[in-house]
């Protein structure tokens, strides 16, 4: 198959109307075959609080119960989804949006309750890479939420990050594969500098020595997982550099 | 092509949770190509009443203003249509949720503002069948969202008996196909008992008598247009007699 781009928007940029489009006139100049993986950002949130549904936290995490999961489903499944794919379409990007129960795209397992229950979260067994590669090779971009389900009728809340890498590990096994996990940074950073390429080495001392810190650290796991997996070229980049394809993060194993 | 069944369930089917199992058990068990198009029922008018939206009318008709459309998507296009497409994947049933922007499937223009504003709705101009066909050849079953787009990168609130009478006359051009709109009474009543057969002359009769009114009149239209475009066999049932397939009314031209 042709080389094929992941590309990972969090829910920041979907947002903002203005980066959204700075956002999607650059994926839709990208030649070649792309998917699109979302997140869904602060909307759930905000949503959540305007109905009044108090945020349940484990050790300073969020448990995802059923309302919240419904809210999710809502937000990340339908609104953020169908109006990417609504946008890509008026730019003539034939896109189709997807949850990991469409086309059984992504099975998943819900977390182990112990020791901690997150609830209805989901951790990845399995992308179905015969299924994207129908889809790609027909001229179609998946947009993908990052919702999975357990094959037993449940919808299950998973990280876009983790989703994204999945997806590109699944498809570098029949194509050269570039992952670009992009967000409202330049990349990462070093006292507000760009840190314009990073080993696996340089990453655990930047992170032992409290560089690298919070929702970096699994970000760039799955970064190196992707890589460690077949994945040619992962970049970690602001939202506005897609079209330079030296910007940003580039990981190296 | 094979026969196809293009099945259309109303939301206070959704609504209830025994009451969907009966109808997914007995829309799974159909044998052969089939396309669901749901409804959304009272769920988004509950959440715009939650969230302190006010429904805008006009002449005893809800408009969909910026945020109702919102909500529509929200539990339309992602609540429902995710939750039957996750259930539908645990009964074996390969399906794919999608509003009209998916695939660039159904392309609608919004109605005019004139004589009245109704917002964000959409008439359906066109139903792409090359779509439809390559995924039920695929062994796919399309589970289609009140949703439609205009090309502009706008969602459109549709009407989802209209999507099923749209959807079931542009396949009926390549094979032959019946349509079921079901709900949640046996058919089409008169005085308490379902008329079994109804052609145009009674059905115009029962309405200017009286005996057909409100919802019932619009989706009596869009069956005998079905019918008058193509459609081999058109029946109004309840959504828990699919399995048999003379119960209901049968529409006849």
């Amino acid at each position: 198959m042709n080389p094929v781009k992941v590309i990972k928007i969090g829910g920041k940029v979907a947002e903002s109307e203005k980066d959204l489009n700075i956002f999607l006139d650059q994926f839709t100049a990208i030649e070649g075959l792309k998917v699109l993986v979302h997140g869904g950002g602060s909307i759930a949130t905000k949503l959540g609080e305007k109905l009044g549904i108090k945020a349940q936290m484990v050790e300073g995490r969020r448990v995802t119960d059923r309302e919240t999961l419904d809210i999710i489903t809502m937000v990340y499944g339908g609104l953020v989804n169908k109006q990417l794919v609504a946008k890509l379409q008026s730019m003539d990007c034939n896109a189709v949006g997807l949850s990991g129960a469409d086309l059984n795209l992504i099975k998943s397992n819900k977390r182990n309750p112990e020791p901690l229950d997150f609830g209805w979260v989901g951790d990845i067994e399995k992308v179905d890479h015969q299924v994207l590669i129908a889809l790609l090779e027909s001229g179609i971009t998946p947009v993908i939420a990052p919702l999975t389900h357990d094959g037993n009728g449940n919808l299950l809340n998973t990280n876009a990050d983790a989703i994204a890498s999945f997806v590109a590990r699944a498809l570098s096994q029949h194509a050269q594969t570039e992952l670009v996990l992009c967000f409202d940074q330049p990349g990462v950073l070093n006292e507000g500098k760009v840190i314009t390429e990073m080993n696996l080495l340089l990453y655990r001392h930047l992170r032992d020595t409290g560089v690298i810190t919070d929702g970096m650290i699994p970000k760039l796991d799955l970064g190196f997982e992707a890589l460690s997996g077949g994945v040619k070229k992962v970049r970690v980049a602001g939202f506005n550099t897609l079209s330079n394809h030296d910007q940003g993060t580039v990981l190296a194993s």
